[in-house]
């Protein structure tokens, strides 16, 4: 380590986003981007606002954002936070509400940024193992803990919990912080929004990466009791002022506001994700019960890190994690019916000739 | 404090940025925002960038940012840290280079969110005061420190110090970090990056909100050892994987390829800011010798926070700190020359009157 460096710095072990290669005709399926563009409202949006004005800070509190997000999901303004993507809003979550002598607790296989926060910040946690179906059961985290973090539906494995399951353990979990991180909610889960007015100690997290079509434009968001949107402002004061530009502001108004554009876009994809498994099915692959806009599967014969470079050499990329428990499993994002019939075809060829 | 609150959150007391008011037909004068609009070229960049691909995530590293940088501060790439504003470079350069056992130095009158962020993170700091003329004497901070944080120009001062003299610091303070925050240096001021090959443990931030016309964008850089760098990349990846969103990134590039269009209008600034020196001058004001795009002046006669009062009863707006040693001060922001004129003539009558 390098003597001018803080010592946390040493130690760090930084997350790892997935490729964003510069290949052409790249069929990408390995950061679960939105196959289709955003709203035409976001892009007019965006150019009614590219103007001299950008010489002037942007408002600090992203006000017309928390109030567009306040009325999608039917909430007070003063109960969302808004960040720079939700990874942001999740960093300034474990540093705000997260850190506690009891260990933060969270799955053993879930977002991985989840430990890279906890380096981060010197936060002590505990991992969870999943169930032998890669389930997540709540009654594992009815133990002493500063805290519990639940991306729902989980990633990567696509799983989702009920709202009467989260809610049974809001009830029991009163005394520390309940995150659910709901980046994958709009394909098909049941969002714990409304439980928000109850539980004091529950914080929603949602992104316009996935269902909104938003990734290159980075807007994230929270929901919860008006303490805990306390907290994330007064570290977010102490951070940086003014998180989110102009554009992203304007962008993400629009966005949130197209509810006719988000239902076309979310269903096609939620058709889609119901032909590639059954197409994955038919090639010999178990597929996990998807409500994300992604599917995770494993061949019954053929090694997934090998499958992952076959399909490279055909310009398609999926994502694999040289993980214990998970390394036989693609992570593969659902894309236009296209994209996801070349890749089938691929796969037929690689595996015929295997 | 909340219960579900990290500890350190009910300790923090947040940075206040200048007002962003509603007002309509507001002479702006204090958030040292620049008066002119950013380069045309910046907002074709945006415009080209406009489309469906804000579906796909930006370039995490920022790379064409970084080597515009480095192409115009004639450093190498992997010397330049890229982040969301130079709020987010300073929060990360204080997490990742700053936090030792000794204290960090830095002036008691100079950018007020530096204690901010040792609140943040916890960091023991000692400030040191400003000479009789507001000046600041860097042999008063060779002694025992974990690091050292300079605005070079310093803010609200308007003062700055040459780069001779950070380099007889630097010559003599090697074992710590040294930080300086040149925000408003293309006003005037020496910069001094060309030290930074020769000493390690130099860090220089700057940030396209002041000179390139964007602050409504968010962007800042820092340029260092690559050491100091690797530092702040690890940091960055532990916290938020993509700070720069797509628009901004494309934004950022034109701005700092368009020299011929800063140098026009910071040259205007410059001009502008000696009329408006010699205006105040001529009402009775002492104004601070200012490096900066905003100037630092106190009335022989009239209290500051009246004067500010007064003229935002004209819909003028400039700053007033209350703060010991400098509450008799305002801070002007250098406009056009007509806003200027319209300041001027407000504080005629206000004088004359009183």
């Amino acid at each position: 380590m390098n003597r001018y460096w803080s010592s946390v710095v040493g130690e760090l072990e930084p997350y790892i986003p997935g490729e964003q290669p510069k290949i052409a005709d790249l069929i990408k399926l390995n950061t679960n981007e939105n196959p289709y563009g955003p709203s035409p409202r976001v892009l007019q949006a965006v150019s009614r606002e590219t103007t001299d004005l950008l010489r002037l800070y942007p408002d600090p509190g992203s006000d017309r954002v928390r109030a567009a997000v306040a009325g999608q999901c039917r909430v007070q303004p003063e109960q969302v936070f808004v960040g720079n993507g939700s990874d942001e809003v999740l960093a300034h979550t474990f540093f705000a509400l997260l850190n506690h002598e009891s260990p933060l607790l969270f799955p053993d296989i879930t977002y991985s940024f989840y430990p890279v926060y906890c380096g981060l910040y010197r936060i002590r946690f505990q991992c969870i193992p999943l169930t032998a179906d890669f389930g997540i059961n709540l009654d594992d985290y009815c133990r002493p803990n500063g805290g519990v973090i639940i991306a729902n539906p989980n990633a990567p494995t696509g799983r989702a919990l009920g709202l009467a399951e989260i809610e049974r353990f809001l009830i029991k979990n009163t005394e520390s912080v309940v995150v659910i991180d709901e980046a994958y909610v709009d394909f098909g889960a049941e969002s714990a929004v409304e439980l928000v007015d109850r539980f004091p100690n529950l914080l929603i997290i949602q992104t316009l990466s996935k269902s909104r079509s938003l990734a290159g434009l980075r807007i994230g968001f929270a929901i919860g009791n008006e303490e805990l949107i306390e907290a994330l402002d007064r570290v977010k004061n102490s951070f940086n002022s003014y998180p989110l530009d102009r554009l992203a502001i304007s962008g993400a108004v629009a966005a949130l506001e197209d509810t006719e554009y988000f239902e076309q876009t979310r269903q096609k994809i939620i058709a889609t994700r119901g032909s590639l498994a059954r197409d994955l099915a038919s090639l010999g692959f178990e597929v996990l019960p998807s409500k994300c806009n992604f599917v995770f599967a494993r061949h019954s014969e053929r090694d997934a890190a090998e499958l992952a470079r076959l399909l490279r050499e055909q310009s398609i990329i999926v994502r694999h994690f040289k993980k214990e428990r998970i390394d036989q499993f693609l992570r593969i994002t659902v894309g236009t019916d296209e994209a996801c019939k070349r890749l089938i075809a691929a796969l037929t060829e690689i595996i015929d000739v295997g």
